[in-house]
């Protein structure tokens, strides 16, 4: 977590493309000292006729669900600036191709979120930062 | 949004069914008003052994998942209204294929959702019909 | 429901691999004498270029989401049981293969939750038992 699952057409995104949406994707978490690799971006690729928008097989098309687990934002503030960001990472893009896309945010609570086995450490916590610095999901015990 | 993910065996569905099954889909939520090209519906062909029900793999299956974000329903006689024409849609189509569906409305609030980098505008507003008008996302820079 | 999806690599899991892990996952909700019928597992095959984690393409990878409706955690006490016996499935299928894995459980109300067209009875209920005998879901008329 966070989990992006973008839902696409076969001609929206060559290989090359999506290996690079998945990396600024990765940034816009991992500067804000979330450990890289609780970022997990899924590209679903769906082929005619197996995606309609307005009962129409689109030609390019990108749907994503963005799933946020136990983090909620602060403030409308703190919302409105993430999904400022959201959009400075899609519409340069997105838009050049002349297509249509959207997203959406699905939140869960953390407390059933489990890595490996292991209970994810608290948010902004010393054993976080130990997961960030170590770069796996490490037991209290593995310290 | 509204978003149909449609998770199905290759034996459920031809691909002439597909498409129209995602035009009664759209005709539901046009019908009351909503910009056509809101609706978006996925069909998730699962070939076997990828999917499960009760343990064994179905010859034909649709699990459903109804996304819905920015509209809850007023009252429960407005959700089992909703409800009974999806039946509608649904029973007329699966039940004579002898086989077993299941769908359920999973909602995420719509403060997160943006499409082609826009906010969409307030259910019902003079600016989502000017959407629907135009069958386009328009900011309201461009009116 | 419950409905598990759990997108995967195609070198994570054999296909008699993925028909036991289904088993299991079947048997820890029948366990509790919940209809078999009710329980769905996906299996979602992403290839390469088509998954990263932390911005890189994982070999083994398992994403999963379980989604329950309809039925809430009574105490933290239950829920951290229900999570140990998930990991006392999936741990030691998974560690084996010197992989990393998550899961979470995404929660939805029950009330627009259907079985070919029925409304499911409620926990517990002598028409749930029917329907865990008859091994169908059946509506009230069909007793």
């Amino acid at each position: 977590m966070p989990l992006w699952v973008i839902a696409h057409t076969p001609t929206t995104f060559s290989n090359e493309e999506k290996q690079e949406l998945a990396k600024a994707i990765t940034t816009l978490y991992t500067k804000v000292q979330i450990p890289v690799f609780y970022v997990n971006v899924q590209f679903l690729e769906l082929a005619p006729p197996n995606v309609y928008v307005g009962g129409d097989i689109p030609d390019k098309y990108a749907g994503i669900t963005i799933h946020h687990i136990a983090r909620a934002f602060d403030s409308d503030a703190a919302k409105k600036k993430f999904l400022d960001k959201v959009d400075s990472i899609l519409t340069p893009r997105l838009k050049p191709k002349n297509m249509n896309w959207e997203y959406f945010i699905q939140q869960a609570p953390g407390d059933t979120w489990r890595m490996n086995g292991i209970v994810p450490p608290p948010t902004g916590s010393e054993l976080e930062k130990e997961w960030l610095r170590r770069n796996k999901p490490v037991g209290e015990g593995n310290l």
